[in-house]
């Protein structure tokens, strides 16, 4: 073990134990992940070498071996809780993504909530026994979150019964979907429904696209891989163009629309029945950006504190890189925001879970906010992460940009969350939406609940010219903070609200005046998630007991919630929130925060609980051996396969002959 | 054409040709460009396969067959002007690094500036015709930016005459240099020089590191490549560890500095003489900047001009990207400093030559302001630019994931910058540390002369409380948007220097001093920065006769000026150079000055002047004939060389049988 991180942990306050306890959930959760861990980690079949050496076709030729060892284990092992097989998926193939992942995730559950039994006597067993390999193509080259303009066609034709599917444009070829290039002999295809010379908007269809026997792709059918990608170099996205192709009535899944044999079309008694799914994986997203900064500050927190580096004082030695202010800056803020995510990942999963059980029951009321909530954090969420993973790769100085510090790999992996299940943009507005409903409810008398309650609030806030409104927050305590967030929160929804009906009265239509006020739009819905986030980690604090635990964790909070007031210092100052002379004790305050984190830094990293082989980073190694790991990793690096490179025997022996 | 292109095209207010002579620097310039892009783009023996399909390894030999085309051509072509060779070697390498980079831009510059003239005969002639193949080996795997701590050793033994070489400990092997892994026979390595038993710091030696004949490693050297990392495909980064290698006593770089046979040292007469390097190359990474902005944003804007998508009224056809407001507001102000950038990159560079014929003379007054503009300027416009390229890349959707949208290769290549060549923290510290000597010599009664002037006037700026102090800012005049800049910047100068004095009363030492205010000085580097790059824009424009042009970069110059302001609002409240309600003015003025770019925006990005060779992207391609585009690429993509990949065989077909 390297001294310093040794010397690390023994001088932390608390017991990190606890903190992965609650992390987890509880003890008996820790206890069953790690046997899990434990189970894939230890077994020869999962073993490979090193990802960073291998060609694009060999990684996602070893993705689909593990894949399959996986699927025959987790049955052997009678593995079925959704969460544990979660675990088991996640550490097989440490956290990237794999060519099954859309007929596991995508596939298998369509069938579930929209296949009729019928359907799902004729399509589950096969598809649950991988006969059936599917995956789910809903994005178009041309049209990705604005769903409703998909061009792909399905056409009934009553005289055999069929539909018939079409891409009538190039960008209307499906593009993107994960597992369709290469793995996938089947698809579940969104099109627009014709029948009887009419179109009824999107319906999902199963279309077999590829032979059983021979995996050959069926007539009618162009497929193939989208080619090399930012990431996901494991998964085959694909490309699927339709060429008349003939599916049975029955392939449409039909549990809610239906058309019938002659061409009649049944409507759906519901158009929210479909919303359940994707609020959840936007959920699901939180959590992925709390695990995604959470392994990236244990990277660059331990690199930080094993790499010496410059002079503090002249003479002395090097002090530990996580001695300057400069880095703690960078680092600790965005270990608060890991923690945070994971609280409010913790948070929309209850959440939707609750609010499932109702939707069950028929009582769709308290989905309108959990579907804004879900966008909006997707979007706060995804996007501190993705400029956070950059800063911890950037704090690790040159090595960071090595492979072998996994950083880059966390990043490109990462990244494309801002973009799927709903660009971050888009999702920002959709949020924004149901911010400025709300607001004209609350205006018109209406009392709203849940967490646009502070909307409520707003008369009381606005008469008072600015200058003399009351100066609320007090920096020093999380409530009042949690307060000033709502305060401004509060300010910026009801700044975009007006500026709308501004747009409106200069005789906008109602479209244009939305598009002339979205930089307001998406502000305001920023300053709502960082409210609810604020709000979220400080209510978690109320659940833990342990007082050296909570203290730290206190710690945390105050330094997430007031690293955002600096940063927009700006709305602070001018909904009056805070005075300029406040303003320079929160930079004196951050600071006192930073030290005080120092000596724990490490043990709150440990706290994530990620092993070396799922952080599979030189520099985040939990001994600590940076060094020598990176050389030994070097070593084994392709160009290294011969002392002399062909190319020297190719082109510069020549050249030295000709020079 | 793309028929929106098109039109953009034509709706244009200004002549796109005038714009690009103004980057160029003239007329002539642009046309020697444009002719020596075609030489090199129209010569058969640089085409290749896209290198987004080819293994690491292919990318290399690639790289090292052009670089060797390269060097004989340019001989044949009499091409020798260095902004030509810069040109035509861009060109060859669409902007990518190689192999023989360091060879040609340090080792033989290190070369001609530091050895002295028996040694240049000795070694120029066979580097110059690349018998010795060179690289420059400083960072070591402990040290980077910080490189008086270097461990590397060169002892020198009198009774041989000759220098032993040393890597004494795993972090001491060197760790980085490009060219060093595969390509190179020789490097120029920084060690610690030992001589009758003292030692006296760093100093370059020539070392042989593999044959010349048969270019195996040569005894006592172990060298390699250092692995994949996040980009540089093409460069063979290397690693090397020296054990007792032993070189001739003339192969230490003896211009300035000696050691004499006996092994008395002889001191160089000025330590400032390998200054100028340093500075010229982070000049030259600000010039990088707006070039990496540009491309960005050309790919961005056009795509966004092609794509349409979603709909702003009901029933009327999808409206272009470009139309909406937040994806203005997402790429217009990086088109704008990507202007900005340009335009500091070109007065940066008149500098350095300016003062490069002063330093000839013995003259180095103007060197520590130039070299503290260099270090901040590098790392405020490589930061810039590197979050701006992920936002022009997400702000193209899924598409921009993909490798055939340039964006994932633009970034991977461009990040390096906010480390190589000085950390970029550590380089605004460097600034910062100028900017407080500069203020204190101002408290001092010292006259400040050069870009810092404006600290002489804060006396006068600091009597007055901020409440009282007159509102100065004309959002909507560029002038006086320069004297807020730099009003701010003085004002930030200013707190951080009190806040050190602070410091150091509570008694710490002047080193720990500085690193608890480390926040403030890195605030205060970042605002002079940016006021220098506000300063320069507005500079720029007295030099722009054609009114078309001037009119649309006046707009350009107050975007970019206003939507600092707006990001940077807590400054200019809390500064008082600014008001609440000014504020909701910025935000109407920025809005209002998206609008005037809009039909200018594709013509601003034509004006580039980026040969679709150059782009290497589907996105941005200048016909606009994105979709097909796409599709023609990925049917190359590896993965679709077969239609049923093996691992269908290997894994997927026996897992059927056996469930």
């Amino acid at each position: 073990m390297n001294p310093d991180l040794r010397r690390e942990r023994e001088n932390a306050s608390f017991n990190p134990e606890i903190l992965t306890n609650i992390l987890d959930g509880s003890a008996e959760k820790t206890s069953r992940r790690r046997e899990i861990e434990s189970l894939v980690i230890n077994d020869p079949d999962f073993q490979h070498d090193d990802l960073n050496f291998m060609s694009r076709s060999d990684r996602y030729d070893a993705a689909v071996k593990k894949s399959a060892q996986m699927i025959l284990k987790l049955r052997d092992y009678g593995i079925s809780d959704p969460e544990e097989i979660y675990f088991y998926k996640r550490c097989v193939h440490r956290g990237s993504s794999e060519p099954l992942d859309l007929h596991l995730g995508m596939f298998l559950p369509t069938l579930l909530n929209q296949a009729s039994p019928s359907q799902l006597d004729t399509f589950f067993t096969p598809a649950w026994n991988l006969q059936i390999i599917g995956t789910y193509a809903q994005t178009e080259m041309g049209h990705g979150t604005h769903i409703r303009r998909l061009e792909t066609t399905a056409t009934y034709d009553p005289s055999t019964q069929e539909f018939v599917l079409n891409s009538p444009t190039v960008t209307s070829i499906k593009w993107w979907p994960g597992g369709l290039g290469k793995t996938s002999n089947h698809a579940i295809v969104l099109a627009q429904l014709y029948t009887q010379g009419k179109c009824h908007g999107l319906h999902a269809f199963i279309v077999p696209i590829r032979s059983m026997e021979t995996h050959q792709p069926l007539p009618g059918i162009t497929v193939g891989d989208i080619g090399p990608k930012f990431g996901f170099d494991e998964v085959d996205n694909g490309y699927l163009k339709l060429d008349n192709v003939r599916i049975p009535r029955d392939n449409m899944l039909m549990k809610y629309a239906k058309v019938e044999p002659d061409g009649t079309y049944v409507k759906p008694p519901s158009d929210k029945l479909t919303y359940g799914t994707m609020v959840f994986i936007r959920s699901m997203i939180v959590g992925e950006s709390a695990k995604a900064l959470a392994k990236s500050s244990t990277i660059a927190i331990r690199y930080s504190a094993v790499r010496h580096q410059s002079e503090l004082r002249p003479g002395e030695p090097e002090p530990q890189v996580l001695d300057y202010q400069a880095q703690q800056y960078k680092l600790f803020p965005l270990l608060a925001a890991a923690y945070a995510f994971t609280f409010v990942g913790q948070y929309m999963s209850n959440m939707y879970h609750r609010i499932t059980g109702d939707i069950n029951q028929g009582d769709f009321s308290e989905l309108p906010e959990l579907h804004a909530l879900a966008a909006g954090l997707k979007a706060f969420t995804t996007w501190v992460t993705n400029t956070g993973i950059e800063v911890c790769r950037m704090s690790c100085g040159g090595h960071g940009y090595s492979r072998c510090s996994s950083l880059p790999d966390i990043y490109v992996t990462f990244t494309a969350t801002c973009t799927y299940e709903g660009e971050n943009t888009v999702m920002m507005l959709q949020t924004a939406r149901y911010l400025v409903k709300s607001y004209r409810q609350a205006r018109e008398g209406q009392q709203l609940s849940g967490i646009v309650s502070y909307l409520n609030e707003q008369q009381r806030v606005q008469p008072h010219p600015v200058s003399s409104r009351p100066t609320v927050v007090n920096i020093n305590d999380l409530s009042s903070l949690v307060e000033a967030y709502k305060l401004r929160a509060a300010r910026l929804v009801e700044m975009a609200a007006k500026g709308l009906q501004g747009e409106l009265q200069r005789s906008k239509s109602q479209e244009d005046a939305w598009n002339n006020c979205s930089i307001e739009l998406v502000r305001a819905s920023d300053a709502h998630c960082h409210y609810v986030v604020v709000k979220l980690f400080a209510a978690k604090l109320n659940e833990v007991s342990d007082t050296a635990v909570h203290s730290v964790l206190n710690t945390l909070a105050l330094l997430y919630a007031l690293q955002g007031v600096a940063l927009n210092s700006g709305d602070f100052l001018q909904a009056g929130l805070l005075t300029v002379p406040q303003l320079a004790q929160v930079t004196q305050r951050i600071k006192a925060l930073l030290a005080e984190i120092r000596p724990n830094a490490v043990a709150l990293v440990d706290a994530f609980d990620y092993r070396d082989e799922m952080l599979n980073s030189a520099l985040g190694r939990y001994d600590g051996n940076v060094y020598e790991s990176m050389f030994e990793w070097a070593k084994r690096s392709p160009l290294n396969r011969t002392e002399v490179h062909d190319a020297y025997y190719k082109y510069m022996k020549p050249l030295q002959s000709k020079l």
